[in-house]
């Protein structure tokens, strides 16, 4: 079947579910719902984000879709495939949109019946709202979106995932195993939300914020955090994060130091070298 | 004398010099600016952003001005005024710009001629770029601009300086003690900056560039930075900036022992307390 006669399925209409659910519509494609909330299927049916939706799930409506986003909290996904993998057409090409991986790929690979495919991706966009009522596919624009197959997978399955990441319009799409992908994201995503978390809770800094600039701002616009979702990543990826976190807090303590004993030498050695690094990220 | 008709002297053309130029001579008043680069006078007089400019510091030139603004590395501006107060004009007021106040303002005041005024300033403005060449004062509108009075100043000289803070533009001008200045600083900049280059460089990070999303960019944007002028200010701002190191680095170790530990409620309060805190700064 092409791709593009694909029926597909959301389940879980958050802010990404139904970023996503708008993206494919607009493409033509045929996108259906399961969802917690009757309300947020309301929302995405007269907001013409989806064509069915339902909270209820069945072999009747479920059974009908070729492509499966899972678009939940990790243990909730966990726990979808467990109770309710039996509804799902058969040969149907199952992904995610989840945060971390090693955790989730593996598990839900072992417990797969043997006729579906599960292919890990991570769409890396986000906002600070939620809910399917601040759906909007834009956010996909500029973003990664990360495929993390495993030897469990086809090449066939991978390259339908990749197009379902061209066909929401992210504009990078890459693949990395879920262990390297669990490592960038223990980096750049999970350790930067420790340090705002932080640096806005180390100090009363309320009485503060007229004085504060940019770079302070900057430094902590994702101090404002789901703190149900990000606790959940957070430890489920507890190896990657503990030893980034060890990394930074060795190289804080050798900041302190020199600060300490006045080395201005080292400071500027440190600076330097921060300046050269960031180089490489500005394009 | 009112202030429309002071004549004001910049000491060091830079991008902040070289803005606060500008923004004068926009409002009409009539600028003068000592600099250690003929380039730097050459390119203010034909930019129009000064009316006279000379790289000699001499009785003659720097005698004619009523206002004189230092925007100057910190131990170049204690050396000019050891070695050249004695051409000021009697009864001048100055002021300054410098990131730091404690361990500059009292030197300062101390060393001072009796008929001389030095009323300690600093406009939290700033870019990524060096030079008068980027000189652009709308850099001040929307930013602080902090005074910081001691017992030593008189209540017109400090309004006299306000007054300096509101025709550059600045949008919100206020009072700080030279020590709460330091602490404040300490905290909201020099912190945000060393951990900023911490980030930067505890991993070889160029391979993750293609990954980065808007937090990483936005959390190493100030990782660009100008190694001998930051590390100065570093050190002239030691104690306070060790005391902000110490609460920021204890605070990431609980963080770092609650995903160690599992321990889901202890993180979730805390991104909980992130949460709230980041709100008093959303305005």
């Amino acid at each position: 079947m092409p791709f593009k006669d694909k029926k597909i399925l959301i389940v879980g209409l958050g802010l990404i579910g139904g970023s996503y659910a708008q993206a494919l519509k607009r493409k033509g494609f045929e996108v259906g719902a399961v969802t917690r909330s009757q309300a947020s299927v309301d929302y995405a049916l007269e907001h013409g984000l989806i064509d069915r939706g339902t909270t209820e799930v069945t072999a009747g409506f479920v059974g009908r879709y070729d492509l499966v986003v899972f678009a939940l909290y990790p243990h909730v996904f966990l726990e979808w495939i467990e109770k309710y993998q039996q509804f799902l057409k058969l040969g149907a090409l199952l992904t995610d949109v989840t945060g971390v991986k090693s955790a989730v790929v593996y598990k839900v690979q072992d417990m797969l019946r043997d006729d579906l495919e599960f292919v890990g991706a991570h769409p890396m966009a986000g906002r600070e709202v939620y809910g399917v009522q601040n759906a909007d596919c834009s956010i996909f624009v500029e973003a990664n979106y990360i495929v993390t197959p495993t030897p469990a997978n086809s090449e066939a399955a991978v390259h339908e995932i990749e197009e379902l990441g061209r066909v929401l319009g992210f504009s990078r799409i890459c693949r990395l195993s879920p262990g390297k992908h669990d490592e960038m994201i223990g980096f750049l995503s999970q350790l930067t939300h420790c340090i705002a978390v932080g640096l806005m809770t180390c100090k009363d800094v309320g009485h503060m914020s007229a004085y504060t600039g940019d770079s302070f701002r900057d430094l902590t616009r994702i101090a404002r955090i789901n703190d149900e979702m990000w606790s959940e990543l957070f430890l489920l990826n507890q190896d990657e994060l503990l030893a980034q976190l060890d990394l930074f807090i060795g190289q804080m303590g050798t900041i302190r130091d020199a600060v300490a004993e006045g080395d201005t030498e080292k400071l500027r050695e440190l600076m330097r070298h921060s300046t050269e690094q960031r180089a490489l990220f500005d394009k």
